[in-house]
């Protein structure tokens, strides 16, 4: 099994922002996509939508107030489908900082590495989310490659 | 083993403007930081330094031409001696298409969660710079957390 990981720090002074941000509709729609919808409660259903391109749908399968979130992917690609993301949450001085992994791929194949470029980038709009009060949610994220 | 991956896409109708950017002096301080000193050859050892933060010595092991680029990193921080970057190019329509991979960490520490998200926050300066002529490398990379 193979993992995507990141590690972002965003300027809060409670994890409570960023919690939220992850565990909320208006949080998720600020930063990852637009058109998010579902059910974001412990074992509720949360579906994000990139417009043609499909999307994913996310069981929320821990919420551990402020410190972390666990989704199981339900359905999307098939190459998701089973893998886990979590979401580990802790305070360092002015920063919450956020350890991020996207556990559980078969293979290293090529649409791991784009996702997990994909994750980086959707990670900084969610810092800049944060931080500011505006994202860059799809359909304005910032484009990586020919896989937009 | 733990492995850094990510997929990023040029737009360059030449996949050697991105081979020149990550094979010559020139070019890597173009994106990833202005002091980039050392021999590009192969069996050279390109040294990368971050100011106080310190740097990576890597190892040039392999320069296929506009194909695959290796490099052993030989000095810089514990976790990162002994790992392998590796660049590989093709190109689709007309972006090059980078496959990145940071391969062979013992362990998926914070630290390596950090660098798989520096790493993309590079190789997006690295887009940048091929496509507009100016990129970010450091001291002007992007903040990403408390640890810059």
């Amino acid at each position: 099994m193979k993992d995507i990981l990141h590690r972002v720090g965003i300027k809060s002074v409670s994890l409570d922002d960023v919690y939220d941000a992850v565990t909320t509709l208006d949080g998720l729609a600020g930063w990852w996509t637009t058109d998010t919808t579902g059910i974001t409660d412990l074992g509720g259903v949360i579906k994000f939508r990139f417009g043609p391109a499909g999307g994913f749908d996310m069981k929320v399968v821990e919420l551990n107030p402020a410190k972390q979130v666990v989704w199981e992917v339900v359905d999307g690609p098939e190459e998701w489908i089973g893998t886990t993301v979590r979401w580990e949450l802790k305070q360092e001085d002015d920063f919450t900082i956020i350890l991020f992994s996207h556990e559980g791929w078969q293979d290293a194949v090529e649409f791991m590495h784009h996702c997990s470029t994909r994750w980086a980038t959707y990670l900084l709009s969610l810092k800049q989310f944060v931080e500011t009060g505006t994202g860059a949610p799809h359909p304005d994220e910032v484009e990586v490659s020919n896989w937009t």
